[in-house]
């Protein structure tokens, strides 16, 4: 049995405790700076504040905050960075230091950086380029809610990173009859992929707020599903100027489902569908994080970029652009459902 | 103005009269031999009796059993294809040669046929093959439900074909604000794109059905997406073993997306979700086309005969065997949940 410790105590961070004890493993479970008040809860009786679940009660579950993280290191055989996309740099910064070389890490941090030239690199990639030059950091990628993998749903999600063995081995510590992992050396295609939903979970969402709105009756099914299918041609064109397994595709689409069923990403869309302004819709979600607001920002910003260099053409793009001007320019909703329209003739390509 | 006869007034075929009528042209719905009482119906109301909507009352409108076909076709413009699936033979065989070989014809009919050597042959090039070498059809595939387009939701399908001035043109009929329309000529692609959803849709609401019969509160929410994700990665391998442009799986997933809300397909699937028998299903189901079995179990076998062959190897594809297991063999309900699992050594290829 091996030693897990988790640094971040959000809700995903804390539902893989879940697999990792019915494997018996011991699982540390270290706060962010921001989660001080969830380990006060779990140390008093085991409850989750924001995962609304309570975990195990056992030995093999053990529970610091941040400063404590000099306790919890020792004896670890592997480190799950569990923080959010606004940890990153606080990881990389304050984290990776002191995390010794041969102790490998997992990260469940969704998301990409924008770079000025138009590119978009991934978090192993940005946190080895920028605070760790001989580390490959390994992640986790796919659809999972943490309450239902904390309620033992049969969770699919893949672990990639550069080296198939080590890969196996962080398989061997998480695997479960109910947690299905997949295993890819395609770090940038999975990330990417997993990365990108998030922003079009918000644009599908888009129409799931305009369907609220209506009072006709109207489902909207084809108006939500001609969002999803755009959401899919957008990410799938992403993932192949980015260079990955096209396969990848699964994970998009696979998170992107998940996410449009609940959460965050979903509820800005949502308020935006039904015709909040962005500004409205973050007075309503005060204090939540908003990975989807970034990661459609920061790739709208990259899609520019690479359009003014000729590299991609953002007529592409053009729900991924209309989300940037909600978001960014004060826009009003007017999905561009005619500029989705596209000519393929494939067969005299 | 044109004059476009469709045959076949299911939802479906009748539903696609909404832009026809919007854009000023003259439809004439031809009742196939299995929709005289929907004809009767609107003769006497304009009510669409499965399709639960009342069609417009005009003069450009007009219904036709099929008996009357003789009356409907001359100054026919383009001929719509409306069967289902059940009706592709008859089709070919009784309506095809009435028809000028300079009328084009589109057919929203979808499906394949398993051939005997382990291949799949999408419709338009069943009917070349089969009843009229001379003659290419043209086709449409996406996201869609007939209500939904009959509401005038925006909706996003394409239309595929060999010629892609012919493809302009017969968009030219039917675009209007709502209906978004992309054009390929990869008829493969997008033919077997929205054929292997209807399969893969039944698998996914498997998922829907396990979750109905729980009793804990759970949602399901990551099972769902797994079945989902799965379907994803079994869809675009087919796409590519079929040497398609990967990019139809955007309508697979769009489609699959769709299909999943509603409709018979997801019917089959919850039920056996929630552990009928696939007896039991065909019981409660009756009188129902279940389009969804006939295309599962064919892609199955196709994949077993390939298989076979070592052309593809059936081991990647568990969620479909399991789900002709269950419609074809009386297989108990056994999620394959393990067999999903994948090493994908992308860098090392």
């Amino acid at each position: 049995m091996s030693v897990i410790t988790v640094i971040g105590s959000g809700q995903m961070g804390s539902s893989l405790s879940i697999p990792l004890l019915d494997n018996g493993h011991e699982v540390r479970l270290v706060g962010s700076p921001l989660d001080g008040e969830i380990i006060d809860g779990l140390r008093e009786n085991n409850h989750h504040k924001t995962l609304m679940r309570d975990l195990p009660k056992t030995d093999k579950l053990k529970f610091y905050k941040i400063e404590e993280l000099d306790h919890a290191l020792p004896g670890t055989d592997l480190v799950v960075c569990g923080v959010s996309s606004f940890g990153v740099d606080w990881f990389g910064k304050e984290i990776l230091p002191k995390i010794p070389k041969d102790i490998e890490i997992l990260s469940v941090t969704k998301g990409m950086i924008n770079e000025d030239d138009g590119n978009l690199t991934v978090y192993p990639d940005y946190w080895k380029r920028e605070y760790d030059n001989d580390r490959d950091i390994y992640a986790i990628g796919g659809p999972c809610t943490a309450r239902g993998l904390t309620d033992k749903e049969e969770t699919f999600v893949a672990f990639c990173g550069v080296d198939v063995e080590k890969l196996k081995w962080i398989k061997s510590i998480f695997e479960t009859p109910y947690y299905i992992i997949n295993l890819t050396t395609d770090v940038v295609g999975l990330e990417a992929a997993v990365a990108l939903k998030n922003g079009y979970a918000l644009a599908t969402a888009i129409g799931m707020g305009m369907a609220e709105k209506r009072d006709d009756g109207i489902k909207f099914i084809n108006g939500i599903s001609t969002l999803f299918q755009q959401s899919t041609k957008e990410m799938f064109e992403l993932l192949e100027f980015m260079n990955c397994d096209l396969k990848n595709i699964m994970y998009a689409v696979g998170d992107l489902y998940v996410t449009v069923q609940a959460g965050r990403s979903r509820t800005v869309g949502l308020l935006l569908g039904k015709g909040l302004s962005i500004e409205e819709v973050k007075k309503e979600l005060k204090g939540e994080t908003l990975e989807a607001i970034v990661i459609a920002t920061r790739t709208a910003d990259a899609v520019r970029k690479l359009s003014k260099k000729n590299i991609l053409d953002q007529k592409d793009f053009p729900l991924l652009m209309h989300v940037d001007e909600l978001l960014n320019k004060d826009a009003k909703l007017n999905v561009p459902w005619k500029d989705f329209e596209i000519i393929d003739d494939y067969k005299n390509k």
